[in-house]
């Protein structure tokens, strides 16, 4: 392609010529890699215009950097970058900088060093990836969202590509949640009542910023999502982590003083457990007793293949206690970024405002696809061959564990995509994710997910969302070869 | 479309038989909208294993829905909403909730009640809309955006579709912008110096929060982009407003003590000025006295249709103090919501830090599809098109602003697609927008703009980039004989 004339400045207190001065911008340019073997030059005529200099003196540096072997010429169609031109060096070119600015003290917050484990970006690469999350070539229906995404390309849908919705989202996208989605979760939902987000992640976020300040004390379960104790954490609220036990978080262990509770009834995060309906209701009693929220994280209800999904605990709600936190990144994928929040209108007004002005909406585009292949029934279809995977992975791995003597912590009653386990005590399960990388096999080390000083080291993740059902009993074998 | 089953849910303490119930459910489905004329109830063997209840009771309440006219029976093809059921009410249904929760007291953080100006979202179905930043679909190239977003799409790019990056962006998007986008404004950077944002909006949100605290104070200009005043209003720092003159913001007026400046360069917002090149060397030598940090907002800069674009103020910083934030959605749409950061390292891994906790990152399918417009070279084409047609409009604007005897305040010397417009003194421009509304004539009031107590209310701004040309005289005729 064509290197574009707007590329080249002329900086009015450089040193050197005028011709000096434009070689080197050339030879910066190729040599900073931004300028690639074959690319053309811009015309003499066309760069003289643009500096102000005369013609002749840009083809003099042209000549010059031929010469040098840093362009060709290919007689009227003009100057290319040589074939044969030095290559951009393998490591970072210097800067001609000298920042003189103090970053440690020019930053007015800081936001990096969170638990969050950072997971392997080439986890495709590895031949046993136990990992969490990530969408499977073999079960997403890649056809028909690339269809959906087509029509919403369409004409018709310009306005929704394009617009600014300001603070509003797809209609098409909400009605389809209020009407469809939120009633299978037995929830019954104005549209203001709901509110699109950047996935569940965006979710939790928009929930901490509105309820929680350095005064309030949010709950959360030990073990829990890491994502969600950074979040927390960055809010600078009081925390208070509860320890669960077989049935998820125990309401009676929820200290006095709890504004916000976070739960994950569903499918307890990481163990995969299911809170009972009896549990749901208590915890909604205690909730009551203590004036504190409840804040719903119903991620992996759809994967429910082992018992059919309970209904959500905001569907026991009629306080308008419970803010329920929805996602399509399990079920659909990770990269479309969608997820939504369904709480009282004034909650949601509050959140609205302020997705606003972190970021306006999530793309129009993202939503309208989302709600085509919501509309045609391919998600139905699409949670029903994935459940089946699932379960069969499920069958497999727990057979594969059993067979080695490795325990499953927390059992799943309703499904999931990954299993919790609990090595020797003692064991540390981040080691033990290292040696089994070498040998291509990818696990989660589960302390990162405990909350506390204790945190204990020999339980790890191994998800089965990413992993084909043959693959597993190689991958389980190596995970217990590393064992002894 | 069929209604699932899994809407239907057993309420373990309600009243009645358990035929009654499931009426009622029904009924109520279709009182409140959720289920439509023509829609297929489960069949009774499905509903009756899914609740868990006999055959016969499922199927003695759709008799006697069927009775009531709220189903129809279609043979062996079932049960439908029949289509003379009763209809929803208009008006929203009366929740069974009855919220005790006090919202007053529950949300520890307000969001809502900043001074950025709703613009009506109907906006498109108004005659005469001088409104700023929605996308013409005149000048938008639809065709090749479809294309590149189909490619995007396509198998190759599965993994850029669907993959979670976790904290990071498209690296065919970086790589572009780094080679490419940059180097057009004078600017050098590596990848880890740039990050995608959620628009322009989000790059600002994400810098506020890195650099500024309740102890910083914040320069921004007045007039401004009443979006960032919201930001900074809500990021609690301290606000140092300095008004602009005909050519931006004085480097003289910056108060000692300023921590962080705000400031538009190419086009300042919403006078459309451009600051020269002198200034923006006092400018940066001014920062470099009081140690503080500039943000340079670059939209519009792509607008650049009466004279070049004049670099980046970013690309005359050698100490690392500009931040540069540039946008995609004026020059491709503002749905897409796609924008990218620049700054030292040290800056963009705390932002990059912010947003993975805030919401990860931007949808990998924009990213790649807008990778693919920028280097199949669409984008520069749209980028001259749409120069072309402002460029047009601005001449038909200002001749019949002038034909009117209205002052343009701000003259703009490299482009735009607006203009700021003075009234007489005392002039209420809200009001005034409010009667041309009716008179299918749009325009925004310039009060929000201006930062402080005195705000002056007979400005407006004009844009022109959802207005063909042709329309443009009518239009200001209705503002001209609005004013008499």
């Amino acid at each position: 392609m064509a290197i574009p004339v707007e590329t080249f400045f002329l900086t009015p207190d450089a040193q050197g010529t005028l011709q000096a001065q434009i070689q080197q911008m050339v030879a910066e340019g190729i040599l900073s890699g931004r300028f690639q073997r074959g690319e053309r030059l811009p015309s003499t005529r066309a760069l003289a215009r643009h500096l102000g200099v005369s013609r002749i003196t840009v083809t003099l540096s042209y000549t010059e950097l031929q010469a040098n072997d840093y362009l060709t010429s290919r007689g009227r169609s003009g100057y290319y970058v040589s074939d044969s031109a030095p290559e951009p060096p393998a490591f970072s070119t210097p800067q001609k900088r000298h920042e003189t600015v103090d970053w440690s003290r020019a930053i007015g917050q800081r936001f990096s060093g969170g638990v969050t484990p950072r997971r392997p970006s080439d986890w495709a690469r590895y031949r046993y990836p136990f990992i969490y999350g990530q969408t499977d070539p073999t079960l997403f229906d890649h056809a028909n969202w690339r269809l959906c995404a087509i029509q919403a390309l369409g004409v018709p849908n310009f306005r929704a590509l394009t617009t600014d919705y300001y603070d509003q989202d797809d209609p098409e996208l909400i009605e389809f949640i209020a009407r469809h989605t939120l009633p299978r979760r037995g929830i019954i939902a104005n549209p203001d009542e709901i509110l699109v987000t950047m996935g569940a992640q965006n979710a939790l976020w928009l929930t901490t910023q509105v309820l929680l300040n350095p005064r309030r004390t949010a709950v959360i379960e030990t073990p829990c999502y890491p994502a969600l104790r950074d979040i927390l954490t960055l809010s600078r609220c009081r925390l208070a982590p509860v320890p669960v036990d077989g049935q998820g978080l125990p309401p009676d262990a929820i200290p006095q003083g709890a504004d916000v509770i976070f739960t994950t009834p569903s499918h307890h995060c990481p163990t995969s457990v299911t809170m009972p309906l009896d549990r749901r209701r208590a915890l909604l009693a205690r909730a009551r007793d203590l004036d504190a929220l409840i804040v719903e994280d119903d991620y992996e209800f759809e994967t429910a293949y082992l018992a059919p999904a309970s209904p959500a605990l905001k569907s026991l709600d009629t306080d308008g206690r419970v803010i329920y936190a929805g996602s399509f990144s399990k079920s659909l994928f990770p990269g479309l970024r969608l997820g939504y929040l369904v709480g009282s209108a004034e909650f949601i007004q509050e959140a609205r405002a302020l997705r606003a002005s972190v970021l306006r909406h999530p793309p129009g585009h993202m939503q309208r696809t989302a709600a085509y292949f919501l509309r045609l029934g391919h998600y139905d279809a699409l949670i029903k061959r994935t459940a089946k995977a699932l379960h069969t992975r499920r069958l497999v791995i727990e057979a594969e564990l059993a067979h080695h003597g490795l325990t499953v912590a927390g059992q799943s009653t309703h499904g999931g995509s990954s299993v919790w386990v609990k090595l020797a005590a003692g064991l540390d399960t981040a080691q033990l994710a290292e040696t089994l990388r070498l040998r291509d096999v990818l696990i989660e080390p589960g302390q990162p997910f405990f909350v506390g000083a204790d945190a204990p080291t020999n339980f790890c993740r191994l998800g089965y969302s990413s992993i084909q059902a043959d693959l597993i009993p190689e991958g389980i074998s190596r995970l217990a070869a590393a064992l002894t």
